[in-house]
Order: C-alpha cells, then sequence, then structure tokens
C-alpha cells in the first residue's frame, strides 16, 4: 500500500482551491477505498446519460495499463455512460486478476447505478506491478453517495500530487450556457506523449464524438503534450473529453470551424492549457516554472525537438534550480538533438535578457543580471533560431533535491 | 573562472591511484596556467615522434568546440605530432577568439618543441561559452617542463571529476613489450555517443592509423559510448587512440584479426572499458554503479534503446539510489520506447533476484529481498525480453541530492 505523503503544498500551486462548476447532466460520486494508509477519498465515478459522447487519448508505452484495453474496446461505441478512476494502484502489470479487476468494477457499476451497456470508461493511476485491491474497491463503490462537490473528484484521484487541480468556464452558444469543468493529476513521470497524468473535462454541450476527437486532438498537443517534469512517460496516461449532450442547438454542430462555438473554444483551450500547466506546478519537488519557446526554426519538429531537449535536460534544471546563468547548457541541450544550428544566428534570451548574439556572449548582458533574473518563480528561455519561421512552446520545471526526497521513497 | 570543487572523492572510486607506465617515445609536459581559483595542473602537453599514428571519434553534437573543428582537419593528415589538452574552459561558442586561440596555441607549441608541422591536436574542457583564456594559456606552455609521472596527466584534466582515471596494461607482440596507457577525464554530461568525456590512449607498438580506428571503432561502442550519468551530452567529447610506433615488428600489420596482436586487444579492450567505467564511478554524485543488461531482445538497435531508456530514467536512477524495489519504474523505461513488448515474456532481474514472470510480479521474491540486494554499491539489473538473440550492456549511475548540489552551481 502506497504511504500517503501529505507533501507541503508546492510553492507554484495557485493561492486558491478552483471553484469547479458542476456539468449538468452528469452526477459525481466519490469514494474512499482506504487504497492509501490514511484516509482519504481514492475512488471518482462519474455518471452520465445514456448516449453522451466521449473521445480519449492514451499513452503510446508499449506496456500500458489493462484499463486501456478495455477503454481502447469500448472507445469504438464512441459513447460514454460512466467513469470510473482510482488512485493508489495502477493496475499495470497486474495480469489476468488485472483484467477481471476491470470486469468487476463495470460489472459493479453496472449493476449499482442501473446500466445496461459496457461503455463504462475505467482510469488507475499509482503503484506499477502491484496486485489490484479489488475487494476494497467492490465493497466501497457498493454504497453509492451523490457527492456535492467537483473539487472532491479532484481531490480522490491524486496520488504524489500536492494540490487539486481543476479549473471551470461558461461559454453561451447559442444564447445557451454551457459550461466546461476539467480535472486533472500529475507531478511525477511527466513527459509529453501523456505522462503519469489523467485529464478529464467535461462539458454538457450537445457535441458528437466526432467533434469531440478533432477538439481534444487540436487542444492536447499544446497542453498535455507539451509539458515535462523527468521526461519520464507512465503506462497509464489518458486524456478525456467527454459530454453529457443535456445543452440542446437549433442545428448540430457539424465542424469545428463552426463559429457558433468561437468563444467556447477559447474557454476550451484555456481549460486545457491551464490543467497541464497545473501538473507542471505540481511538478515533484518543483520550485521554478520554465518556459520554454523557440522561436524561427526550419520546422516543427526540430522545433520541439529543440524545446524537449531543453526540458529534459537534468544539467539545464540544476542550473536554473540554483539561478546559476550557465547558458552553455542550453547551447549543450540543443546541440545534442544532432539537428543543424547556425550559432551565429542563434539568439538565447533569459526573460527579456539577450544572452548571446553572432556566436558569442553579449558582453553587455551581465552575470549578476541573469541570475537576479533567475531567482524569479516564472522563468522564460527563449531561442530564436533564425533560420525558419516555426515555433514550439513546452512548459518544465527545474530539478530539486525534494524530487530526490519524492522518489528515492515511493514504493516502500 | 570556474571555482575549484575540491570536492570529496566519489564513494566508487579506486581505493589507489593507478600507477600509469610511460609510452615509449611520448614525452609529456603539464602545467599549472591558473585557469581555476586554486593552485592546481590544468594543461597537459603529450610530444610525440614525427610521424606517429592517430585516430579519433568525437561528439555528434551539432554545437561543438572549435578546437574539433582543427582537430577534424588535421585529423586528415593520419599522424600526430603534438596533443595539447587543457580544462577549465571548453572553448565552445567562442568565436572567432576561440579560433584563434586554438590557431596561438599550435603555433606556440610548435615553437616550443621544434615541430613544423600542423599535426597537434587540441582538447578543451570546462565551461561553455567564457572567453577561453589565452595569455595565460601560452604564458604558461612557452617554459616547458617534463613531467615525471603520466598521472599527472590525468589530474591536469580534471574538471569535476574527484579522482585522477588512468590504467596501464602490457602486452607482448613478436616477442617484444609494447604499453598501453590510458586516461579519461568525466563526470557530469554524460551518456552515450561521448559526453563531456575525453579519453586518450596511448600505444607504442608500430600500428598505422588504419589500424588504430579499427581498433578504436571496435572498442568505443562498448565502453565509452555505452555510459551513462545523466543523458546529457557535450559539445567536446573526444577519444584519442594514438601511438608513437616506437616498437616495431618484421612485418607491418595490416588487420586487426592478425593472430599476433590477440593479447593486445584484450588489453586494449580491458583499457577502453576500465577508463569509461570510471567516469561512470565518478558520476556527479553518484553512490552506486549500476549494470544494465539487455537480453534476447529482436535487434541490437532495439537492446541498445532499451538499455538507454532505463539508464537515463530520473525515477530508475532515484529508486536504486532509495534501494527502493520500485520496478514498476522499469516497466516504464521499457514502455516509453514504444517498442513493441511482450509481457509474458519479460523477465526482470535484480542481481539473482527473479521479479517479474509471466506478466506478473514474482510472488516468491520478497520487497524486503530486493531492498536488502538494492543497498549494494553495485546494482545489476538484466532484462530477458525474450524474443530475440541481441543483447547491449549499459553502465550508469543513481541520481542523488549531491548532483543537484553540484550543478546547481557550477559556473558561478
Amino acid at each position: 500500500m502506497p504511504r500517503d505523503f501529505s507533501l507541503k503544498k508546492s510553492p507554484l500551486a495557485p493561492a486558491n482551491e478552483p471553484k469547479l462548476l458542476p456539468v449538468k447532466g452528469i452526477n459525481l460520486y466519490t469514494f474512499s477505498a482506504g487504497l492509501y494508509s490514511s484516509k482519504r477519498d481514492d475512488i471518482a465515478i462519474f455518471i452520465f446519460p445514456k448516449n453522451s459522447s466521449v473521445a480519449e487519448v492514451f499513452t503510446r508505452s508499449s506496456i500500458r495499463s489493462c484499463t486501456l484495453d478495455w477503454n481502447e474496446k469500448i472507445l469504438k461505441n464512441k459513447k460514454i455512460h460512466a467513469l470510473f478512476v482510482n488512485s493508489g494502484n495502477a493496475n499495470t502489470f497486474t495480469g489476468n486478476h488485472g483484467k477481471q479487476s476491470v470486469r468487476s468494477i463495470t460489472d459493479q457499476i453496472k449493476k449499482t447505478y442501473a446500466i445496461n451497456d459496457d461503455n463504462i470508461f475505467v482510469a488507475s493511476t499509482g503503484v506499477i506491478g502491484e496486485k489490484f485491491p479489488i475487494s476494497k474497491v467492490l465493497k466501497s463503490i457498493s454504497r453509492p453517495q451523490i457527492s456535492k462537490k467537483w473539487i472532491y473528484s479532484a481531490k480522490a484521484i491524486m496520488t504524489t500530487d500536492t494540490f487539486p487541480k481543476g479549473i471551470s468556464y461558461t461559454s453561451i452558444i447559442e444564447g445557451k450556457k454551457v459550461t466546461i469543468t476539467g480535472i486533472s493529476k500529475g507531478s511525477g513521470m511527466i513527459e509529453p506523449n501523456m505522462a503519469t497524468m489523467l485529464g478529464f473535462i467535461f462539458i454538457d454541450a450537445d457535441f458528437g464524438s466526432d467533434i469531440l476527437k478533432k477538439l481534444l486532438n487540436e487542444n492536447v498537443s499544446h497542453s498535455f503534450n507539451s509539458i515535462s517534469v523527468d521526461g519520464d512517460e507512465s503506462t497509464n496516461d489518458t486524456v478525456i473529453l467527454a459530454s453529457s449532450r443535456a445543452i440542446k442547438f437549433k442545428k448540430p454542430f457539424k465542424s469545428i470551424s463552426d463559429k457558433r462555438i468561437d468563444d467556447f473554444k477559447k474557454k476550451l483551450r484555456k481549460v486545457f492549457m491551464t490543467l497541464s500547466e497545473l501538473i507542471v506546478r505540481d511538478g515533484e519537488g518543483a520550485t521554478k516554472l520554465i518556459e520554454i519557446n523557440i522561436l524561427r526554426a526550419k520546422n516543427e519538429k526540430d522545433a520541439r525537438t529543440f524545446a524537449k531537449s531543453i526540458a529534459n535536460s537534468s544539467l539545464v534544471k540544476t542550473a536554473i534550480h540554483g539561478s546559476d546563468p550557465n547558458w552553455g547548457r542550453i547551447i549543450m541541450a540543443l546541440g545534442k538533438t544532432y539537428i543543424n544550428i547556425n550559432s551565429k544566428k542563434l539568439k538565447i534570451y533569459f526573460g527579456k535578457y539577450l544572452v548571446t548574439k553572432n556566436g558569442l556572449a553579449n558582453p553587455s548582458v551581465s552575470d549578476n543580471n541573469l541570475s537576479s533574473y533567475l531567482k524569479n518563480k516564472n522563468i522564460k528561455i527563449t531561442i530564436d533560431l533564425g533560420v525558419g519561421s516555426k515555433s514550439s512552446r513546452v512548459i518544465t520545471c527545474d530539478l530539486t533535491k525534494k524530487y530526490i526526497d519524492i522518489n528515492a521513497s515511493y514504493k516502500t
């Protein structure tokens, strides 16, 4: 059983807990199944109306949780009737017992909530390779009690997270108010292409699954797939966008270019960006949020490779942690991609400070100025390659002793 | 000017300093040019007889030291007359002044040591992007004094290294004794494909440059390119194999399959393996040496990708640091390669302990046993994929708070 850390809240956490709006048509239930050594909620179940729509993206890892095999199968129906999420155990590398546990969970949910189809999504997060605690889970979820506050769901899915992550927006479509509420979790094993992160975004606007899939794809690459804590990627990562379809419109939506949802799309984008940034703000041991911008690259792939190489470099992350203006490590991180670089065109900025130009250190900026800048909690590093027009942005955090502390003793 | 760390010797360092044998025909000079804040040697110059042979491999980084551009040019002559190495400054991202510095160094060496060709190799290691301290260097090397002990050269090239790295062997070829002496440096920015590592291996056996190139290629991939400290790769990495050709043979060597050098090749292999392992033993903050063996992979590329993914995972390295038997992180590191894996055939061993089989935790091995094993200084992790016949071996170290300490304040 993983111990509960009761870790001190990240210094990068927002000052207040988010106010989460309920989403019309969706009921939330939260449970304490005793999956942690201390008393806390560890399961959340969302019940949707029949025919609710859904889109999902998940980890590319070649060893993944059996929950994802299950989800992939039912995703073909393009419908969601319930979503079950537990923390404390990842249900990965758990063999037949793990698979049977998924089946038992969905059977129990069908029984308790009078559901007669299989459109029940399952997401698990926690330790890999430990037997799934199915008896505790089944015992717990057989006595449902509706949860009054959506923030409880954000709390139930936390593992080493130090604060609950969520955000709500409303938008007007055809004069009707629609709601977007998202929750996420994650703080370690975080790298682009989904890490130990879960993101669930709920809406009530009547969009079919095809529209949801397009909205999800449009947003996920710039949000959940553009963050990194430690470059490690998990077996369980999942982002789901689901709609109760409770708010109906005169004319159904066939394209995400439909002008009627311009404002909605802006709000949805904010939800994706916030949920993913909150994960980095809770990066294990993080004390600084680092934004890396690559500008004027030859193509998007190069831009992304450069951004990720910097974001995942232990030497860059420790230097920034120590407010050490050792920009040579950025040079190193760019160079180790093996992608051709014109040193004379390359410009590196720390915030507003131009650090290099013409293939040399900029003599008019002092180490003292740079070091003062690096003492901020929010650091912006900009790399202008000067060879094209493509850009990329990745959010990461510093690497600290606290990260070592947390990760040298997670399981035991 | 980088501060001298006078860091405490790594707990993984060998008990005693190596006894290095001089190599016939090669003279060594060491200097203290004041490139560090405390008094120490920081330059080594090796003078070879005319027509000595050489082979070199260097970093694949797309931003590299101007010293490598110089070396690449003169490497075409396949001859070495001198080798200059300095610590304290990497001469990278130093523009025209950096290039001119290389020229000034080689000119000075030609003058002082009466050399009338350009076959002078230059290697620099230290901080990136700081102006090269050419005046100090020139002043220092203009007063040569022969160095009595080869261990001084291993000390002069240290940066954040906590102990000098070297090894010597002798072998008999055609009844004549030949000597192999190698030195290396490096402790951070270390990843396969050359990192901030320098390796210089000197011999006196009369081999031409083509033979040296083959011997170098044969050895470098299993040694210097199979180690990792932090997954970062430097702009200056260089491994050189050079011969004074002082020991002559009846019949020149045309192939490295020549039986006469069977024993020599074994010794040379040991030199490469030892020099590279010593770098990991001096990994910044390291307390444990971790050997990762991938067995029965489908092909060599897969085997290597799996080994590197485990070796570079911060989560695996911190778990081993904490003697935490959290093998789920190995599963994660294997999975994030996106290479197909048959979980049921996969076997993970910690030392002699079989941790997983048939896609499940092995119930007959206890976390206590595994945790005790992980308290050792030398950890062996074996992954048997059970799908082919190819293998790979990578040496790495754990990730500790000391690493953060060292790297949060290297430059300032």
